[in-house]
C-alpha cells in the first residue's frame, strides 16, 4: 500500500483535496469554522465546526458534487506570504486560525493559500490548480473532540482520498472495501468470537464460546509443539509487587504503561506489562547447574497494558491480552543453539499454518552509540555475529537494522505480510544481557564457580489475540477445518422425510469427534442453506432422498457451489485428513 | 477431630495445663510475664513476654520437664473471686493483667485461680488439681505480636495439648505427624508443584512445570466433561470497571475483600473478586428466545481477594485463584431440571475421582427474618421445595440449614471429608434472583413478551487451586497416574550393561505417549530407586539381564517392595487401563 503522506505526488494532491473540501463546506455551510486538515497515510481529513450540526455519511455525495463544481473552475491555486500581523489581523474572526498561529514558532514563514474567492492557512505545499482533483472520493465522518481533548468541542471530521487516475482510485476503493470485509472486528462480531462491553471496560475482549474454542485449540497447539520442543511451561499471576518491578527496571521505563498501583497498608501491587520478572524469580527460586542449562521456561500469560482508549483496535490492540511467551536461560556458549532452536520452532509453526511471505529483521547495535547500550563490546559482537551466523546458516531472507536492538540485546523480528498488505510483526527473539543481572541470576560452571546466565525472551505466536485477529483477517473468517468451532452441518432436503436420515449421519460424524451440527427445522432449503453460509461452516451436507437410499452424504464446501457425493466413511477419512493440515 | 474448645473434659484439662506451662516457664525465666494462655480447637497456648529471650523448640523439652515436676506435686487448683480495686491492687506490677482487668465489663466476676504459690488471672473453669494434667505435650512455639497488632512487641507463643490418657495423647501426636506429612505446602515444594515469593508478592501462587501440568490437565478434564454436560465456555477478563461492581452490588458490599481499584483519567477499573458481572454483561449482549434456554456460560476464571496475609495458607488460600465457575441462565421453569443437572455433574466428577465421604447441605431461608431475603414468598418456597425433592429423588445424604441461604436465594454446598478429618467444601450450586435484576437481563417468552431469566451459580471443582492443594493432602503427594507429571521412570540395573536396552523401553513408551524418564546416570542402583521413590513416580521399571534376555521388563509401584515382570506390551496395556481410571 502506498503511503500518501510520503508520496511526493499524492501528498500535494490530497492536500488540495482537503482544501477543495473546505471551500466546498464553506459554500453549503456558511457558517463552518476551520481547524486543521492534514494529509494522512491514507487519504486527508479535514476537521470542521459545524455549530450545532452533526454530519452523516449521507451528506457527502452533496459535498462531493459541490466539490467537482468548483474544481471544474480550473482555478489556480496561488500561495501568499505574510508577516505575524498580517496574518492575525486577516483571519481575527476565526479563533481557530488564530490559535494555530499563535503556535507557530517565529521562525516560521507563514503562508496562504488562494484558489477563487477561498483562502486558507496552510503550510503546502499544493498542486497548481484546482483541476488537477478529479480523481477523489469523501470516505466517510466521524466527531473528533478538538485537539483530541474530550473536554472540548466536538468537530466534523470528514475524511477522503485523492489520485491521480480514476485507475488508482478504484484500486484505493477496491483495497479499502476489501480491508472492511476482512475487518476483524466486523468478522468476529458476526462469527461470535468475541465482544466489548464498555461497563466491563475498555480494550478489554470477553470471549465468546466460538473464540474460546479457537484460543483453547491453538493454546493446546502451541503448548504441545513448545513440550517436544524442549519447553517447560509454568503458570504465574498476573500481578506483581511494584518492587517486582522496581528490580526489573519497568518501573522506572514503562510505568506510562502501565495500570496505576494498587497501594495496600505496606504493600504495592501493579497489573503486570510482561511476566519476564516473574519468570526470573522462578529461575532463582533453586540453585542451577550448567549441566541444567537451558532451561526454557513457557507460558501462556496474561499481560495488560494501559493503550490510550484512541490506540484500541478490536482484539488486535487491547489492555489485556495472553502473550505466547518464553525465556530462555542458557551459557553464553549455548545462544547460538538456542537461537537457531527457536527460528526451527517459528519455521515449524509457519509451516503448519502455511504463512509464506515473511522476513527476518536483524535489529542490531548502534555502533557510534556504544553507551547506550548494556553489555560489553566482545559480548555483543559474538552473539550479533552468532545470530547472523544462525540466519545465514538456515538461507533466511533477512535484513540488518543497525540501531534497532534494544539496550539490553540483539533481537530479531519476524515480519508476516498480511492479505491487506500490512507487515505485521508476529514472532520475535531477543538477547537479553540485563534482566539476569539485576536479578543476579547464577549458575554454577563445570570449575564450581558462580556464572551468570544469559536469558533469551522469545514469543512465537505473539499476543494470542493479535493472531486470532490476524487469523481472522487473513481467512476472511472462514476459519481452517482444525479450528472451526463447527466443522460441519448436516441438511436434510425436508425434515419429512431425510430427518431421520439426517440424525443419523449427524450421529455418525459426532461419533467421530468431528464437530458437527443437525439443522432439522421447518424451515426453507435455501434459507438454511445461506444461514450456514453466513456462519461459515466448513462443510454443509445435503441429504436428499438419494443421499438416503443410497446411505451416501453430498457435501458442499464453504464458498463453493458444487457438491460432491461420497459414503459416510469416505467424508470422515476426507475431514481427518484436513483436520490434520493447520494451513490457513 | 474432637474439638478441644468446645470438650467438657478436655477444655478445662488444657485450660490447666496452660496455667501448668506458665508456672513452669516463671520458675526458668522469673522475669517472665503473661499475657493470654487460651483453649483452642486442638489444644491451647500462652503468650509469653521473655524480654529479649527468644525461644526456640529446643526450648520446650526443658520447660516439659519442669511442668511434670510441678504436677507431680499434687497441688490443688483453687478459685477466689476478688473486686476491681483488690484484682488491680494485686497485679499492680504486671501492665498486661491490668490490660485485661481494665477490659473487662463492670458486670464481670473477676477471678483467679491458684495452684501452690502460683497464681493466674483467670475466667476458668479448671481442673481439681495439677495431679491431673499427666498426659500433655508442647509442641512448637512462634513469635506473636501482642493483640496481635505488628506495631506491637513481639512475645513468644507456646503450644501444647493435654488429654487424659496417654493413649488419646498419642492419637493426637500421631494425627498431627499425618497432617504434617499430608501438609500440601510441604508437598507442594517437595514435589516441584508450585512456589511463592515475597517479591512477586503474598499470596500469589506460581505454578512450577510439575505443578502446571497437573493444573492443565484438571483443567482439560472438567472442561471436556462440561461441554459434554451442555456448557458454553468462554474466557472473560481479570479486571472490570468499577462501574460494573457498582451495578452487581460487589462495590458496597464486598469491597474491603477485593484489591483497591485502579484510578485512571476519567475511568477506574478493580481486579476482580468473581465474574458473575462478566458473565452477566454477556447474556446482556445478544437477545434471547426461551428457545435458547437454558444458557450455560463456563469459564476457568481467574479470580482475585485480598486476604489478610495472616489468613493466606499455601494454595489453599491465596489471593489469586482460579475458580470452576459457571452461570446458567434459565427460565424459573427449568430451575429444577437445571439443578438436578449440576447435581449429576458432580456425581459424575466424584465418581471420577472416587469421593465417596461427603454429604449434601441444603441451605434455606430464615422463615422468621424474610426482609433480610431478595424475592418473593412464592419463589422462595417453590425453589428450596424443588431443590429439596432434587436431592429426595436421587437420595442424597443431606441436610437442611435454615438461615443460611445467601439473600439472592437458596443454595448448596458439597463438603467432602479429607484425610485428615476436615470438612471441605469443593462444589457448590447457588440460585440467584438478584444479579438478573441487577442487570436488567430479559427473555422473549413464548407469548412475546420480556421476562426475567434466573441465575444458577455453580462450582464443581471449586478453586482450582485449593482442589489441588485437597489433592495433594488426600493423597500424601502420591498422584494418580492420569495427573503425575511423570508416570515411569526407567532405571537400568548398570547403564554399562542394559543402558542400550533401557533406553530401547524407554523410547517403545515414549510412543505409547506414556510420560516416561531414563535415569541412565552411573550412580549406585539404591541410590537411584530412592530418588524415583522421593519424586513419587508411579512406576519404576528395573531392567537388569534377565529383562535384556528376555525382552520384559520388571516394574515396582511406588511405595510397594515387589516387582512384577511382563512384557513392554503388557506393561502398556496396563498403564492405558489405569490412566483410564481417574480415582485417587
Amino acid at each position: 500500500m502506498i503511503n500518501i503522506k510520503e508520496n511526493e505526488k499524492l501528498m500535494p494532491l490530497n492536500h488540495s483535496c482537503a482544501h477543495l473540501l473546505a471551500e466546498a463546506v464553506k459554500k453549503l455551510y456558511p457558517e463552518a469554522k476551520f481547524w486543521v486538515g492534514p494529509v494522512i497515510e491514507d487519504g486527508f481529513y479535514y476537521d470542521i465546526d459545524l455549530g450545532d450540526k452533526t454530519l452523516t455519511d449521507d451528506d457527502l455525495p452533496v459535498i462531493e458534487k459541490e466539490m467537482k463544481k468548483i474544481a471544474k473552475g480550473n482555478k489556480r491555486i496561488i500561495r501568499h506570504e505574510l508577516t505575524r500581523e498580517e496574518a492575525l489581523d486577516k483571519f481575527k474572526d476565526d479563533p481557530y486560525k488564530i490559535d494555530l498561529i499563535n503556535n507557530m514558532s517565529d521562525d516560521e514563514v507563514i503562508t496562504c493559500y488562494t484558489q477563487g474567492d477561498f483562502t486558507d492557512l496552510c503550510r503546502g505545499p499544493h498542486v497548481e490548480s484546482t483541476k488537477e482533483l478529479r480523481h477523489f472520493k469523501l470516505l466517510r465522518v466521524s466527531g473528533a473532540y478538538f485537539k483530541g481533548d474530550s473536554k472540548n468541542k466536538m468537530l466534523q471530521r470528514i475524511y477522503g482520498v485523492c489520485y491521480e487516475t480514476e485507475e488508482d482510485l478504484n484500486k484505493h476503493l477496491e483495497m479499502l472495501e476489501e480491508a472492511r470485509e476482512r475487518d476483524h472486528r466486523k468478522l468476529g462480531k458476526e462469527l461470535g468470537i468475541f465482544m466489548f462491553s464498555d461497563l466491563v471496560g475498555k480494550g478489554l475482549p470477553m470471549w465468546l464460546p466460538n473464540g474460546f474454542f479457537v484460543r483453547r485449540t491453538l493454546v493446546d497447539y502451541i503448548t504441545d509443539k513448545e513440550i517436544k520442543h524442549g519447553y517447560k511451561h509454568v503458570m504465574t499471576p498476573s500481578l506483581g509487587s511494584v518492587d517486582l518491578y522496581k528490580t526489573s527496571g519497568h518501573w522506572d521505563h514503562y510505568k506510562d504503561d502501565m495500570f496505576p498501583a494498587m497501594e495496600l497498608d505496606n504493600e504495592a501491587y501493579v497489573l503486570r506489562p510482561m511476566n519476564c520478572p516473574h519468570h526470573m524469580m522462578m529461575y532463582q527460586n533453586s540453585l542451577h547447574s550448567y549441566r541444567d542449562l537451558p532451561l526454557r521456561v513457557a507460558e501462556i500469560a496474561n499481560d495488560f497494558r494501559y493503550e490510550a482508549s484512541g490506540a484500541l483496535c478490536g482484539i488486535e490492540r487491547t489492555r489485556a491480552f495472553t502473550q505466547n511467551d518464553s525465556h530462555i536461560f542458557c551459557t553464553n556458549e549455548q545462544i547460538k543453539e538456542e537461537f537457531k532452536g527457536v527460528i526451527d520452532l517459528i519455521l515449524d509453526v509457519y509451516k503448519d499454518f502455511g504463512f509464506k511471505n515473511y522476513s527476518f529483521r536483524l535489529s542490531l547495535r548502534d555502533k557510534n552509540n556504544k553507551d547506550k547500550y548494556f553489555g560489553n563490546d566482545e559480548l555483543w559482537e559474538r552473539s550479533e555475529q552468532e545470530l547472523r551466523e544462525v540466519l545465514e546458516e538456515i538461507g533466511a531472507d533477512f535484513y540488518e537494522a543497525e540501531g534497532e536492538a534494544a539496550f539490553y540485546g540483539p533481537k530479531l523480528d519476524v515480519q508476516v505480510k498480511s492479505a491487506i498488505g500490512h507487515d505485521v510483526t508476529l514472532s520475535t527473539v531477543q538477547l537479553d544481557y540485563q534482566l539476569p543481572e539485576r536479578f543476579e541470576l547464577t549458575y554454577i560452571d563445570k570449575d564450581g564457580s558462580k556464572a551468570r546466565p544469559v536469558v533469551i525472551h522469545r514469543a512465537i505466536l505473539g499476543s494470542l489475540d493479535r493472531f486470532i485477529a490476524f487469523l481472522l483477517e487473513e481467512t476472511k473468517g472462514n476459519l481452517p477445518l482444525w479450528l472451526n468451532p463447527v466443522q460441519v452441518i448436516v441438511i436434510p432436503v425436508s425434515s419429512e422425510y431425510q430427518g431421520e436420515y439426517a440424525s443419523k449421519v449427524y450421529e455418525e460424524l459426532k461419533k467421530n469427534d468431528i464437530r458437527v451440527e443437525l439443522d432439522n427445522r421447518n424451515e426453507k432449503l435455501g434459507y438454511r442453506l445461506r444461514e450456514a453460509q453466513t456462519r461459515k461452516i466448513n462443510y454443509t451436507l445435503i441429504l436428499g432422498d438419494n443421499e438416503k437410499t443410497d446411505n451416501t452424504i453430498s457435501y458442499r464446501r464453504h464458498g463453493e457451489k458444487d457438491t460432491t457425493t461420497v459414503s459416510i466413511d469416505e467424508f470422515v477419512i476426507l475431514l481427518k485428513n484436513e483436520i490434520s493440515t493447520k494451513k490457513i
